[in-house]
């Protein structure tokens, strides 16, 4: 298969690639690095991309950003980074990639834990991953020619403990490697709506 | 309890009016009608409401607008709506609202079935309900003060079959008035955090 792998660089991305690369075809897309450069918030830096990469058997993506902060501290402001980064900028990866995707292709998102175990400074997170979760669930019934969606939820990944462990504090982690099985699950599988707990 | 009930006029907020107002003081607001208007797209207004009703015990939410529409048809720009209208608007209830809120007072936002039992055309109100239950769990844990937040996340009720059962054929739908029940565990209970699914 022919697979977009958005986010490649990342802790997430390379043991995705490592994974899947024995077996298929991998599009390495990132921010900055990579073979092609997207700005997901951007729609027409998106269609940019299917332009350059051409039709697709599957998309992974590992990418998204949103705020963490208090929520004393948060404003309207400090969740729209989210809605517009993580949430639609996957979203839109759907809704514009669907004109890209050969029948029978999967898309397959990146939510967190957050959304079902919160955290302190995490209410965006939480909001956030739940709303992919949601609309995975809501846009795999209405998906036509085949298209399959679903979403991985990861919790934190042993890599990142240096950085995010402070913050996860008795979350059992997992090895990116372990995480990176359920994206294979969604590419390689068959089912469709489903929310894939790394977890 | 000072209860300020926003969508008091529909057809939810008029059985949970019913269900309280024996034990509570209900200040009725709408967009149009009620007591006090408030346009809960435009922070502006929603800081002039509380202005003008002073603080509260319980607010109750159960208003917000979302697209409903086929995928294929659906664009970034009616997910919008949605993420505008009933997810922000009833978080900006709960961000601005917080600082008229009385110790131990609560809030109860409105979400969905959808997010767990998705029709067709129902993508977005899949995605907006399973954030406002997300933002609930995440913001529950950081409330100051003893505030609560909680979400009900009714099905349809009987009294807008009229209007909504082809949209969801085989659903078991609830008369208003059960599902005014949850709204009452949540303002009169002691849980916070919570997802009542009023199905």
């Amino acid at each position: 298969m022919n697979v977009i792998l958005l986010g490649a660089s990342g802790t997430l991305g390379k043991a995705i690639a490592h994974e899947l690369q024995a077996r298929h075809t991998i599009i390495r897309v990132g921010h900055s690095s990579g073979e092609f450069q997207v700005d997901i918030t951007q729609p027409d830096s998106i269609r940019r991309l299917f332009e350059q990469t051409g039709p697709f058997d599957a998309l992974v993506s590992a990418t998204g950003k949103l705020h963490f902060g208090a929520l004393s501290e948060m404003s309207a402001e400090h969740y729209a980074i989210g809605l517009q980064d993580k949430l639609m900028g996957q979203v839109n990866l759907v809704l514009i990639g669907r004109e890209y995707a050969n029948d029978g292709a999967s898309f397959t998102l990146t939510s967190g834990i957050l959304s079902d175990d919160p955290i302190r400074l995490g209410s965006s997170a939480s909001m956030v991953n739940a709303a992919i979760d949601g609309f995975v669930r809501g846009a795999a019934i209405e998906l036509p020619r085949g298209l399959r969606i679903n979403s991985v939820s990861p919790t934190v990944v042993e890599e990142s403990l240096p950085s995010y462990g402070p913050y996860f504090r008795g979350f059992k982690p997992v090895p990116a490697a372990i995480a990176a099985l359920a994206y294979a699950k969604s590419v390689e599988g068959a089912q469709t709506g489903q929310v894939y707990r790394a977890y």
